[in-house]
């Protein structure tokens, strides 16, 4: 403290200042012309400084660097080093990270494995810890956690509180199992998941400390939670985009309590758009106050999530920096983590130690599986159908006579645009398997598999033929989890997804070009409809919340009816 | 938990539901029309409710009760709990006080006390501890309050952190004893006293851990101190009224980093004009949104302490509430406290308890004085004097020709508009006697004595003639402390403050009234000059960090020139 004090006097040298900076200060919304100090990681000064080293900023603009207030790092597809890589250029030092789908796989050991990858990384990855594992009581996941296993992790340096709540039936019918997590968290921050509440239930949800949300995709869902005195995360990820119809909700007197967040986003997305620059450059299009915008990102998040040190530029304040061209096109030319260049013109400045990952690899584990498990009997009169919407997330219900399905054997074989798709249970060799019929997927002779399946991750394949459904599933079990085509009986592309059959140890570039040529097979050669993403689809056609009917290794899931469901009936 | 989720959502009645408010909300700026349940002490939701009991506020505004974000409740000259009965019904329910005189009386024994006596009151009392006892090196106080004797009391659940650190230059100058204290207190708050400095010294001070500053005069200052991250108080006190200037410069933008305080403020005025609500409605008639003025006194304060279920109308928040008329007149109607109705139409509805304080009595310990004490020795050519100022607690120094004064046998007898003036160490008996000469306080045939002394609050006397001036001396010592005047060999009225010399067991009310009278004597019996307030007067004469000259129990000291100057040379 006595060197800060002195450097900020001047009457010692700054290790790094930072000269004739544009400075946004988040406080008062000016743009103050300065120097910046800095000094054991620190912002000690602003005004006219001396420094041993010093780097001329030109006049540019010098903002606090950004916070992503919610994001699963796993639905990048690469390890948490790999993901710091592609953010920081991005101007992102600081990201609350809830590993929920690790912990489906992985449990406690999990979550320490995220803890532990992302030490030491010119990213600060703050964890909020799994709330929902499994995320529902119909379908497996590779682990069960109380609230006495979340425990274990409360006093960890990085740990700030409970992950998204997405059980909010269980919180406001008073389940005791949530109630004790609930509890166990209450002096940290509990973010939440509780879209379409509102009234009583809402009132419930926050009364339970329920503290954030990043749901929201109507400004009427913000205003209400606003009013509560919630957090509210303008998200703008891959598959949910709700900034450019929240923001019109954003203003002078609500903003404080308005941060952003990307929730999940894909490697595509991230490479072409950037993180939660993003998020800052659509505000601005929107004609949000431009400071306000980097408000948002900063000081809102820090003080959302108790981040002190965090948010601005100010003395005492941690000296993560961005530097900017101007507030218009809003390019990032530098970023500073901890008073250190670490990103230049969108590339990273520093390297990541490679570890050995080993306890998070060959997490395939199914019984053993034959042709046999794929039949579908046909005994009844109706079946019950997934039938998938172009460009959704959400699936409808659709009830088909047997008459216009191929049988044979008393086994369906095939029907008109109709797919069959297995999840298959793959934490525990339970040897479950859930068995459907979908609609309007669009492949022919082949067969496409993933480890990637919300929340539980269990292994889901969709194809024509029990053969290639078969090679599919086998090439995942070797390979150890992640991606695979199978075409007429061979194996066209498979992207490995080593580490807990959710994210690969090659960069976020390498992840994405593969992801992309898988696409244009997928679409090219076995004919996937066009309307649809064939892994995204896949990822979410086994949770079972999202309306209308789903998948899980136990069955046909009505999320409606709330019920499982007979295949044919 | 579990109580609280089912009346919110309707399944079980609330305690009590008011009914039909118009309820301020501080996150959005909106007022809304509705219920507000509360149980258990919180508020447990918003909309439409019913309960065991339920109170129709017909219409009336419904806002969060106030915060008092720094105040020396011994300047009210009531202990804690007649301070509570003064404020509450004021609508303020929380305040963040710093004992700072009482600690410069009795130590960190004095702020048990303060945290003892504000127990169990429908007014949460937090406490900043000292961080400048003594307040500086030139006079004696009662005690030496060190960083290990503060860290005594760190752990103390109404602890907050570090008081106002007036010690400015020993924090840039990197006094060692300083920052030990910043150091224990770093991840507490810690706040300000640093007018003047600016620019370098000021970076200094915040890179130190100084998070507020509460004696801005100009917007200049309150701008650059925003600016740097810190939270303002705007003050309206009694001697220091600083809210007319510094609110030109709050806008929506910087305003969340700005709270009110009051830091001293005398009976009459806390009778006159109240407390927090004053700061409030003069915020109003400057044109500043009406629910921006509310939130200065609630979210913001409790954001800037760290108070997390306070300064809001939201689900999880204490019940503290304020019933106003309107906007306008903002006159207050009632006030809950953790969802009880504590006060009504200015009068408070609870009692306190009467304690035994034997242990704060009797402090006025002096040594054994004669007449001959008060003696001043006139040996040279000029003499030093102080000369007061209307309405300034500034003072002169002036230099008077030894041939203008009376002097017998070598003693000061009389001159021109002087008086003599004696501040006696009275905490420890060390016999510490200071004398000097002041011009235009104006008194005759008398003696004015007080205990109230900022900051050592050591004894301190005034009169044209010894044996009045002994007198009062004697009725002080006899009461314990307080204000006593004599008036040609008697004494006409004494106010006894009995808890430290510095508070009275008394209502307000009722100290207000002796004061008022005491005032009444000073200036109509004695001739005191009616440009000065001769308690308060008194009071800051002895205080050796406002120019220009000064009277310590050490001696005369000239602040300008920071050293002691001899009374005649």
């Amino acid at each position: 403290m006595r060197k800060l004090i002195a450097v900020a006097r001047g009457e010692e040298k700054a290790d790094l200042v930072l000269k004739n900076a544009n400075i946004i200060n988040v406080f008062t919304n000016e743009i103050i012309k300065g120097d910046v100090a800095i000094d054991e990681g620190y912002i000690v000064g602003i005004g006219v400084y001396e420094g041993k080293e010093e780097i001329d900023l030109e006049g540019k603009y010098l903002s606090p660097s950004f916070i992503d207030g919610h994001v699963h790092i796993e639905s990048s597809m690469v390890t948490p080093n790999q993901f710091a890589k592609a953010i920081v250029p991005r101007g992102v030092t600081t990201i609350i990270a809830d590993p929920h789908e690790i912990a489906n796989v992985k449990g406690i050991e999990g979550i320490r494995y995220m803890l532990e990858e992302s030490e030491n990384l010119p990213l600060d990855v703050y964890i909020m810890l799994p709330s929902c594992v499994p995320s529902t009581p119909f379908e497996n996941a590779g682990a069960v956690l109380e609230a006495e296993d979340l425990e274990k992790l409360i006093d960890e340096a990085r740990v700030l509180g409970l992950g998204e709540m997405m059980n909010y039936p269980g919180v406001v019918n008073q389940d005791q199992k949530v109630l004790n997590k609930l509890q166990v968290f209450k002096d940290k921050i509990i973010d939440g998941h509780g879209p379409v509440i509102s009234d009583k239930e809402l009132n419930a949800y926050v009364v339970a400390g329920i503290k954030t949300e990043h749901e929201c995709s109507t400004i009427e869902e913000m205003n209400e939670r606003l009013r509560l005195g919630m957090y509210i995360h303008i998200r703008e990820g891959s598959a949910a985009r709700n900034l450019k119809d929240l923001i019109k909700g954003v203003n002078k007197d609500n903003l404080r309590r308005c941060i952003y967040c990307t929730d999940d986003k894909h490697p595509g997305d991230l490479l072409k758009d950037g993180s939660i620059d993003h998020n800052i450059r659509l505000a601005m299009e929107a004609g949000i106050d431009p400071i306000d915008c980097i408000k948002m990102a900063s000081l809102n998040a820090a003080e959302a999530y108790g981040l002190k040190e965090k948010g601005a530029i100010a003395p005492g304040f941690k000296a993560d920096l961005v530097v900017i061209d101007n507030l218009k096109d809003f390019n990032i030319i530098k970023v500073f983590k901890d008073g250190k260049l670490v990103a230049e013109d969108n590339k990273p400045l520093f390297d990541v130690t490679v570890r050995d990952n080993a306890s998070m690899k060959n997490t395939v584990n199914i019984k053993e599986i034959s042709i046999e498990d794929f039949q579908v009997p046909i005994k009844g009169e109706r079946v019950n159908v997934i039938k998938l919407l172009p460009h959704s997330l959400i699936t409808e219900h659709v009830v088909k006579s047997v008459e216009d399905l191929v049988v044979e054997d008393g086994l369906f074989v095939k029907g008109d645009n109709l797919l069959k798709v297995a999840v298959i249970e793959r934490h525990k060799r339970t040897g479950n398997i859930g068995l459907a019929l979908v609609e309007d997927f669009g492949l022919q002779n082949g067969a496409i598999a993933s480890t990637v399946a919300h929340d539980s991750h269990n292994l889901i394949v969709i194809g024509d033929n029990d053969e290639d459904m078969l090679m599919a599933v086998k090439e995942l079990e070797r390979v150890g989890g992640g991606l695979t085509i199978v075409y007429e009986g061979k194996i066209l592309d498979t992207l490995p997804l080593s580490i807990a059959g959710l994210m690969s140890e090659e960069p976020l570039e390498v992840v994405d070009k593969k992801l992309t040529n898988m696409l244009d097979i997928a679409y090219e050669r076995l004919g996937v409809n066009k309307n649809i993403d064939p892994f995204m689809t896949l990822s979410f056609i086994a949770l079972p919340v999202i309306p209308d009917i789903k998948i899980t290794d136990m069955g046909l899931f009505h999320v409606g009816q709330f019920k499982f469901i007979d295949l044919v009936e």
